[in-house]
This record gives C-alpha cells, structure tokens and sequence, in this order.
C-alpha cells in the first residue's frame, strides 16, 4: 500500500519560496496568480495490512521525521495499491 | 480558484532523497517501509474563471518553471474554492 504525505508550512507563516515562484511568475508573462505555497510530497511504499494501522505510523514518521511540527503541518492520504 | 501540483521525479530515476529518508526511517526503528519518493508540491491560487483555463495556465507553468520536465512529471488537481 502507498501513504501520500503532503507537508505544507503553517498558514500564515510567511513562505519565501512561494513568494519567489510567484514573482518569477509573473515576470513570465502568467497573470493572476494570487499566491503560490510550496511544500513538500513524499510518496511511501509499505508493507503493512491495515489502513488504520499505516495512517497511525506515518504521523508518527511525520512527527519524528518528515516534518518540523513547529512550522509544518501535514496530511496523509492511503491509497490501496 | 486554487491549483494543486504535485510534481515528482520521472519513474526509474534514482531518488536519492528519498533513499537517504528510507534510510533514516529504518535506523529510527520504522520496518515495513519499501520505497520512499520525494517530490514538490505546489498550492497556487488563481484568479482564474474557468477550471479548464486555470488547467492549461498552470501545465505551462509547470513546463516553463514548476518542474524541470526532462526527469520530473507533474500532475495538477483543480479546487474550486
């Protein structure tokens, strides 16, 4: 089975990249783009049986790795493959 | 309206990154994890009326500046918010 973790800064949090991004954007020629926020993706392959069981390690993956809880948040979805 | 993208490495490249995390998910005591693939992920918001137009805007986007398009692929998910 395949976890998707989106990991995204906090709103409000001031998110430099995604202002950067914005701006060459712009400079681009692409018109009305009102904010772009950049995160992370990370795709994970498992071994494990249950759904429920898998959502519950890959938070705490979250916590202890693929995050910073401080100024991340993140979501998990699981895709039975 | 908001985009999001997801852009990831080309199946078959060697993420490194995501070796590096596997790695250091199994020397944190996490067994069962297979593979682990590192991407971007983007949230955009737009001013656009028309969800077929914002998905056209935002695949040049991703061609010109999202993703390098030589080893990445990108995927876009439109929300109407």
């Amino acid at each position: 089975m395949r976890a998707h973790v989106y990991v995204t800064l906090k709103p409000g949090l001031l998110d430099a990249q995604g202002k950067t991004i914005k701006s060459a954007l712009e400079s681009l020629g692409f018109k009305g783009v009102k904010e772009v926020r950049v995160g992370k993706y990370l795709e994970l392959d498992l071994n494990h049986g249950g759904t429920k069981a898998a959502k519950r390690d890959v938070a705490r993956m979250c916590q202890k790795l693929l995050a910073n809880p401080v100024v991340e948040t993140y979501q998990i979805a699981i895709d039975q493959r």
